[in-house]
């Protein structure tokens, strides 16, 4: 169905260059009736542009997007929504030497093993810069996901190199607890070990690796579909979609591996009436379909590949050389990755929203 | 589009429940002229199967698939095949007591709140038994791969429970390696400790996760597509569409958490006149695209949730309750997922392949 | 997403061929608790087979349907609905000719040039017989769409050669009247001629073309989705991938290029307090999304391209020669097509049916 | 899929309403290495743009294309190329009638009843100003079959009311043949008459309904796939999808249920050592799948629904009314629908090209 669509009935189509005059964006099947203006795309796009404080790249981008189409009266219509964020702090002249040279970690070459050449300015599509259309397309899923049944999504940082946070219960992470610290970690404590981390790997040149928590609460029971179409498998695929992300887990995840049954069930009871399991290493789904719990999951971030300091490689010819990249890059990607994974998380639950009330409506 | 298909080009779409007459599989897009037979499908069914050893469950399937479309004169005509394997060791008597109770860890409960009631039959459509399915399709996306590309794909299983093999080069291990003994671990000091630990927690009435690592070698660079089915996001929807898997990693996955760039990034150089890179933290993707080094993922599978002993749960109407599963299931997944990790990771590549194919043709 | 499935949200993949083991069908998405047996299914399919009268095919096929999956205690469960139909009547002996040389009107030679080879016993996957799976999903959609919205669909025959039932209204046409004679024409005097006109052109060694027509009524308005998935575009789609269709049209159709805008337009008004048009010219959709009104089209049906008098053509290698088909074709396809333009109709709205009810659902 | 997206592999999204800021097209799966620059969009959006002659609306627009992203030093680059077309004569007075009043023959009752509400200005996304961004859609694609098949495509007007243009062969039939005249008719005297009849219409405050032909010649053999997703399928959807088409039909089309199988059946023969039909009732395709004749269809374009005459129609509270639209529209929709047509013929034949090549590559 061509790579740049993502979603069966809640879609989004992206388009756009790192250095290109634009990117864009294309919501199709929203609700009609959805109070939608510009603000509301906004918050997020400020979490995740660069420039937002000391520890991301010191790039400047206002990120200002432009509703084209699909809103009216301050109301979504039903109809396709085109969003348009214009690329502004474009210094293309910092790029130069990625035009004859592979980047390790990046995808220089893989693009050019794939189509033959490449839009080297800055990465071209392969930025992480396509990902602000993303996150505008989420703040629509957000606000339909709350309004509609109350779900609240909320990702924070959970580990940045060896500094793991302390995080007793996810489901209790608020907004304001993750955007009290520019890590976005909502443990104070490791907050301020990893941002002296950060600044410390800045210093020496390098990069430094991290894990990004994302959580949804108040999901009714019910959404993702067997067998392929499991919500578990489109939240993989929604996160692996993100750049640099090398491993996703839910619950208890890669620890379930070490623990036998009699450890990792979580066992049935009632609450309020209601039938939840009194502990959540399933991580909020079984068989695929929503349990009702909250929605619990990780991913794990690689070290930005961009070095300020010369890495070995190869020239496009396949001559050995080397290669330093020129400032303003994250020495850690996990601040800004925290919205981007929000957005992915919402975009799979608003789709998988209306399919289940495709076929299963309420009585 | 459907939860029971996968795939663009090369697509797959499964029905069938555990203790129905039969599981059905359709293979659309399949290339004309590809030699193909029962025979070629009955390998893999038969790794996957039940009963196969005294580590998994006692349960009796044959597994007979029979072709009934869309190969003629032992080609495949370009046209859907469909795959029909009948259900034979029903016992339905062993599955009553699931009708009112929902089982730890299974996807009963979530199954009667997305649709209001279920085929309590052995789990019905939640049964991993739809899997079988799946690995006749991939055993024909195999051949295709091999075929055509050379493309070679093992799995084998890494750990269980805490014991790890040693696995020094993954893109070294064969499939003799693997099926050497019956858990599937190349490692045969491992092997032997993860059997010995299987039997025991059968013999406690317990069960035990684990990790099953997955590679495909001589995959051409180029394959996947950006942004949203980049090969590492559709490769996670696979892994994670399978039951029991809570985690999917690449190359140096959640370890990259804790690395600096200058540890984790590879670097490119030449070999044999070819741009490699001299290690494979990367897993064999960049920018979501196959760079030509092997694709290396690791699904982590929790323990088995049926287990013999009693665990506490409620009815569907939610009183307290407790539930044993009677017999016959695996006490460790893991050496019968490979071969349903082997054929979701070849159903990717497959459909990644034509789909490369159709933008960007070999000159 | 591969030419062998049909629909987003009740999605149809059918597989088999004319002179394989089985036709196949998996229907997905169908909503839970729907009461569904194979008996549900048989009334169509008998309107559909072969040998069911003296003016189709004597060939015989009983078309007995086998639920295997999808359906338990009498109920659809939500998941994926496999149908097995085997084939019995397949008499390759007939077909030998046909292996050498190409048929004029029919696709042997279009399938040699897109896949190299063909399965060339009775048409292989070209032939009309695949049409037996569509009619069984249809059934369900029909059933469905009855169930929820009163929905009821009729096709009859409207024309054969040049004899053109009158039809004063369409909307008014039962299924009984549909039935009452062979050549599924409620115009009882034409109906008459038409079978008279089919008979006489049998033995003629010819065969004769027709146009039938197909309704649904109590549609609710608004299903259909702009831009490209206009109701009238997904219904469009499915007539014409129906075998021998040549036009297709909705309300005044081909006859409106001849009008002025003042002699087409259908006027709003209303009646029991709902709006509705005075006159249905538009054919029950305005800007591809149905008005509430009744949904009419017709098909072309060209005449059998198989003839039982020699037709010149070419053999598979280009050298001149000729090609009669032995016995067993009906000379005209429209009795037989009547069910299957009403599968094929169904299944469009009941696609549309859940995805509107997705973006859409009543408040 | 959502309903503003078209095509699986050469696939297209757009968005935008008639009186917004801009109409937007996302073009994905493009072949990389193809030259283009906006002025290849511009021809074809110039055919279509209003203003551009006396019989067509005179509202300007000036339909400037702009590619903002896919596209780097002149050539396509593989990725998402979104094309961004300004709206500049929006006047939105003209409309404010339309706002409690639902136009005969127009969306705006089916909207309201979908949505609950609608954009009114102008029609909003019922429009046809949303066929800008397919017309340049297409124009990629007409680009990528001329290279690479030398496919070209030609479209004409046929018919407008009675008057029926005398086309000896359609496939000979040059652009510049088209273009001598306004109204897009190559048979010089016909275009006299039909011009006539359309400023006479207008005169009388009426509007008038054609025929359009679509011609496309070179398309190889192979292209299409059974069953659904039969080239005459996808082409059908594809012109029904427009606004204002009633019909659809292949080669002898309703013609063909008037005739014999002995007169209706093309027969195969040799010519320049290829296989051909030494006719072309068929329109070029055989069991859906094209057989290297010209592909040649016609699309049923009813008239104008909006005159400026007063028309009886309801407000939306069901109170019965008058309305007449002001100005500004085409008296017959056919000179300008043929570029839209092209467009449509053009991005299916692209996708299939594509979709075929997957399958079934050049040996």
């Amino acid at each position: 169905m061509a790579g740049n669509s993502f979603g069966q009935l809640f879609r989004v189509t992206t388009a756009g260059e790192s250095h290109g005059p634009a990117n864009v964006c294309i919501v199709d099947g929203v609700p009609p009736g959805l109070e939608l203006s510009e603000a509301d795309l906004l918050a997020d796009l400020k979490r995740r542009r660069p420039g937002q404080s000391k520890i991301t790249t010191q790039r400047q981008e206002e990120d200002q997007p432009r509703i084209l189409s699909g809103v009216f009266e301050g109301k979504t219509t039903g109809t396709a929504i085109a969003i348009l964020i214009e690329n502004q702090d474009q210094r293309s002249g910092d790029y130069t030497d990625i035009k004859d040279k592979y980047r390790p970690g990046h995808a220089d070459y893989t693009f050019d093993a794939k189509y033959g050449f490449r839009d080297y300015r800055g990465g071209g599509r392969s930025s992480a810069r396509e990902t602000t259309a993303r996150v505008a397309a989420g703040a629509i899923a957000k606000k339909l996901l709350a309004r509609d049944c109350g779900v609240r999504i909320v990702g924070y940082v959970r580990q940045v190199g060896p500094i793991i946070a302390a995080i007793p219960d996810p489901a209790a992470v608020t907004l304001a607890q993750v955007e009290a610290n520019v890590v976005r970690c909502p443990d104070a404590q490791a907050a301020e070990k990893m941002i002296a981390l950060i600044e410390q790997v800045r210093g020496e040149q390098d990069s430094i690796g991290g894990v990004a928590e994302l959580v949804a609460t108040s999901v009714p029971p019910g959404w993702g579909e067997p067998v392929f179409d499991k919500l578990k498998a489109d939240l993989g695929k929604a996160m692996f979609s993100l750049p640099a992300v090398l491993g996703v887990e839910f619950g208890s995840g890669f620890a379930s591996a070490s623990l036998r049954g009699s450890e990792n069930n979580d066992y049935f009871t009632t609450a309020d009436g209601k039938i939840v399991t009194s502990t959540n290493r399933h991580g909020g789904m079984l068989g695929g379909i929503s349990s009702g719990m909250p929605i619990v999951l990780r991913c794990a971030v690689k070290p930005t590949s961009s070095l300020s300091r010369p890495q070995p490689t190869v020239t496009c010819a396949g001559q050995p050389t080397t290669i330093a990249t020129k400032g303003r890059h994250d020495p850690c990607l996990l601040p800004r990755f925290v919205p981007m994974g929000e957005a992915m998380l919402a975009l799979v639950l608003a789709d998988h929203y209306l399919r289940h009330r495709a076929q299963c409506p309420r009585k």
